[in-house]
């Protein structure tokens, strides 16, 4: 059984306590928060505490908090030589303070508050520069049940970087698709099986293959219509980009 | 009982024939190709020809052929004053032949050849210009089973165009991921519960409120960062536009 201490009540932090709390591998002895009445909701669940100078003694200290949070809390620890893990695709392994072992346990998934979280469905990519900690790391992902990976910073920056693309801005298209929609009065829903068709599709084959449409077969009668229809210069240059990235891809 | 003659034998063709064939209301009487091979797997479960004379009487002649081919085929037709449509989402509904009542059959979804299809899961949008037509065309899309939705043309160019967004162009993103990932040995499958989550929170939330990340935070660091790393131009190029957008959508 890991003992773990979780600091941090946003929305990683508050997924990860309810994934731990429910595998038996991993036991949350304490959750910190700087500020108590984020917590509060599970004080009979977990020993809560705003006091860094009265955190357990635990195998891992999971720092679930904002990017820009991560370095200053990590130097505060009252202790050294325990595990110490941000949860961060963006932050260095190395911007821990170098007192504790350092490591980072990165969930690729998007969390909201109000959504129940599979973890089964959230794959762990786990990383540490102190390699007798790579075990207890592992056992630590294992135990929330989806996917797990050991990776490299490099292999996380990617990730990260490729999650802003498939994720951020995907919905920034699915967004863009809601207001041209709008425009004319017609439903946005009617394109939500496509927008689940589109994400299934990739499971299964890659997007180079699942590939269609006017940009990958060149139909320039269609491709010359649609931008001359598109009213905003944003939209209008979106169109443009992408088109001419999937024409550069399929060799157009 | 509507029946139903076929023409053509692309991806649209070969599943609506399909999915006429299970249902109840509709009967296709008889499938059409030009070429006749393509249609020969299924001779002995429908009536097939490559000879528009011999064309058989029908309610509706569904013309599943490529855009540069509708106008051409509807006015080779050897009959007038039936209804006739075509299943694009671009193709003005006059560029059919006025000699026959004019209508389409837009199934908003991704077809392909190797997937099957549940047409539970594709919205048919029906539009025609002899209103007389209507009932008939919509006991035609009903027949399929899915959402159906009676459109005009402006919200037919909308939504084909808004498709474009979130299909082709989110396709892209997709591959984008992958060659990003792909770049240091990073696996893409690891984005893959992240695509479906991204396209699963739209089904239930409006893509304005299901946004994160970098851009909506206006997290600068990140965002130089994040293009520092980006080596490929157009790499580059889009996600700083995309970001811009979201930035500009989120007020930022």
């Amino acid at each position: 059984m890991i003992s773990v201490v979780i600091l941090g009540a946003g929305n990683v932090a508050t997924h990860l306590f309810k994934g731990f709390k429910k595998t038996n591998t991993v036991s949350v002895v304490q959750w910190y928060n700087r500020n108590l009445s984020a917590i509060q909701p599970y004080k009979n669940l977990v020993d809560i505490t705003d006091d860094l100078t009265a955190l357990k003694d635990a195998d891992v200290y999971v720092l679930a908090v904002s990017d820009d949070a991560i370095s200053d809390l990590s130097s505060k620890l009252p202790f050294t030589d325990k595990l110490v893990v941000h949860t961060s695709g963006s932050i260095g392994v190395y911007d821990l303070d170098s007192k504790n072992h350092r490591g980072v346990l990165y969930p690729l998934q998007t969390f909201s508050k109000d959504t129940v979280l599979d973890f089964a469905n959230v794959p762990i990519c786990y990383e540490t520069i102190h390699k007798k900690s790579y075990p207890i790391l592992k056992t630590l992902a294992h135990g929330l049940g989806g996917p797990t990976k050991r990776i490299n910073s490099d292999q996380r920056r990617v990730l990260h970087l490729a999650a802003v693309f498939v994720n951020n801005f995907t919905n920034q298209l699915y967004r863009i698709g809601h207001e041209i929609t709008e425009s004319e009065g017609a439903e946005f829903d009617l394109l939500k099986p496509l927008i689940l068709e589109t994400a299934k599709k990739v499971q299964d084959i890659s997007p180079f293959r699942s590939q269609t449409g006017p940009a990958k077969r060149n139909d320039k009668k269609t491709i010359k219509k649609q931008l001359k229809a598109l009213e905003n210069p944003q939209h209008k240059a979106i169109y443009e980009l992408l088109t001419n990235a999937i024409k550069k891809t399929h060799g157009r």
